[in-house]
């Protein structure tokens, strides 16, 4: 593969994720219509009443790692689909219910599931989509795999699954504190990101060859690249271009604890610190709040720091993947998905 | 066992609930601490402050069946421990996210989950205890069970609580509307409460012998149990003595279309319905508008049509338990659950 990391992780998406769709369809079809209803608008594929809408699709970085993962490890990727699959319901799972708890009204430019139907039916639609996930993830037998190893990939699935809904509470507890170290905020999206990415590479790894321990060793370079996203996200969060994010606020009004307040809440001084808790006493911090937050990450370098932190989890993840001693061909597509995650700018 | 259906289950529940007690303390221990507290809340082992609270335990009726199941199908109860207590977690799951959804504040008279935690961190620890539901299943290895068998009775809760999931659904959107069929409302409660009733005869039964054609025969059983136990549960909503429901409103005054309300307007005539309509129109119904229903439903029958609807399904359970060719002893330990189920006035 040749190209810009972007261009090399779309011709990634454009070879697997025809696959995924059609996985992800077959999976949702088989449950019950009114709930079907839901889902099927969560994932953009239909609008409020039901209409088809033309959907970009999102950018299913999770069975992109996971169809990787397994090509990487020598085996046949069509043989991980329904993991594949799996990891984008469980992810997407996710976002419906951080939508309710974080009280979201739009994500990707559209409402939010909960401020379309209400709290309490999203909160069933999330839950079914879990359910749906994990069914679809026992059909790794029909791939051929043994029950045994079915298993395996299923109590893997599961405890990052734990994990993530742990970082999950952690971010929510570490809005309710005043200061949050940058060590305890790189562990919360280690559990929070990082553990479904690793569950990605895990899966798809443990789907070539039924080495858990191999397997373990791929999850370890995708949960580096979990978190090199994340951070990527939070820098896309404050200085990002909206229009390409579609966030309707950034993080600094939203007061969000992401990488860039939480380094300002570390590296500022006391009056910095202090100043920032009088204007976080607004529900939204106002416009020229804002501008002297952003002079202030500018003084400290954030964007320098938030920059080279993501960097420096990509280099890991790649330093990560070059102890599996794949060839150097391969070793490359690893490096672009890295390299994409840090750089992308939506 | 001889003596009064209720003092049989009792004396079911000290054979059984020490064992099942100490796997769901262990499924709680092994993971995080911070959402561990909430869940020993909700269990009611602990209080808010997380002190030790002297809990008298639920009833356990779903753990109960998934190991009488076991011992009637010939196997070792105990090796059905992790399914029993999965079942319970399950269970409990449910609860918390129910909570939500229905904005109870209290159950079992102690204040519920999200109301002492918020809304967020509620539904955070409503997925954690699904998950170590999950994963206390995964566990019916450590009993022997070979791989293909627990893949087996996962995908069998699995269906099942997808099943739930859709009947919490469907009882949520009959709120919204102004007519439901009993029929209608009887599939309801067979997805919302028979649907886990049905797992834990079927799960008990395949730990025992691996049979699933005769684990599916003890899942009807179940299943029709848990029907029978939801209509006595409406029949106590309505005519319960609340000194031992704890329930601080009845569901008349909440307006809950459960099975009295849905008869009523099945059997009442279009001047009623109408008139209800009327008295519904407040957030919670006065009290002469209380006892006006409640005297409707006294002129229409109620009581008696919903005790002989609890009594012909607890009926059809014992009947389907018959043709399961168990000996007399035993088939006697199903009757007298199901006719506890009928009779219980807590």
């Amino acid at each position: 593969m040749t190209g810009t990391p972007e261009q090399q992780v779309a011709s990634l998406q454009a070879h697997y994720l025809p696959d995924v769709g059609a996985w992800l369809r077959d999976a949702l079809a088989d449950s019950a219509p009114d709930i079907n209803r839901l889902l099927r608008y969560h994932m953009g594929w239909e609008d409020a009443e039901g209409s088809p809408t033309p959907s970009e699709g999102g950018k299913a970085l999770r069975p992109l790692l996971c169809l990787t993962a397994c090509e990487l490890a020598g085996g046949d990727w069509r043989r991980a689909l329904p993991a594949a699959a799996a990891l984008e319901l469980v992810h997407n799972f996710s976002l419906v219910h951080d939508d309710i708890q974080d009280r979201d009204v739009t994500r990707r430019g559209r409402e939010t599931l909960w401020s379309v139907w209400g709290v309490p039916a999203a909160l069933s639609g999330g839950n079914a989509m879990r359910v749906i996930a994990d069914r679809t993830l026992a059909k790794l037998e029909s791939s051929g795999l043994p029950p045994a190893a079915v298993m395996r990939a299923s109590a893997e699935l599961n405890q990052r699954y734990l994990e993530m809904i742990e970082g999950q509470y952690l971010d929510m507890a570490f809005e309710q504190r005043e200061r949050v170290t940058v060590a305890e905020y790189l562990d919360m999206i280690g559990r929070k990101t990082g553990a479904l990415f690793e569950s990605a590479m895990f899966l798809g790894a443990l789907v070539a060859n039924e080495d858990p321990g191999q397997a373990h060793a791929f999850g370890a370079c995708g949960r580096r690249i979990g978190v090199a996203f994340q951070v990527r996200d939070d820098y896309l969060g404050v200085w990002g271009d909206r229009a390409k994010t579609l966030k309707p606020l950034t993080d600094i009004q939203r007061k969000k604890k992401s990488l860039p307040l939480v380094y300002l809440l570390e590296a500022g001084s006391e009056e910095d610190r202090a100043w920032l808790q009088e204007a976080h006493r607004d529900d939204e911090v106002s416009g020229p709040n804002v501008k002297r937050i952003l002079l202030l990450l500018d003084r400290l370098g954030a964007r320098g720091y938030v920059t080279r932190t993501a960097e420096a989890c990509a280099s890991e993840a790649v330093a990560l993947a070059g102890a599996l001693g794949l060839p150097a061909g391969r070793q490359r597509t690893l490096e672009a998905i890295a390299a994409y995650c840090v750089q992308r700018d939506r």
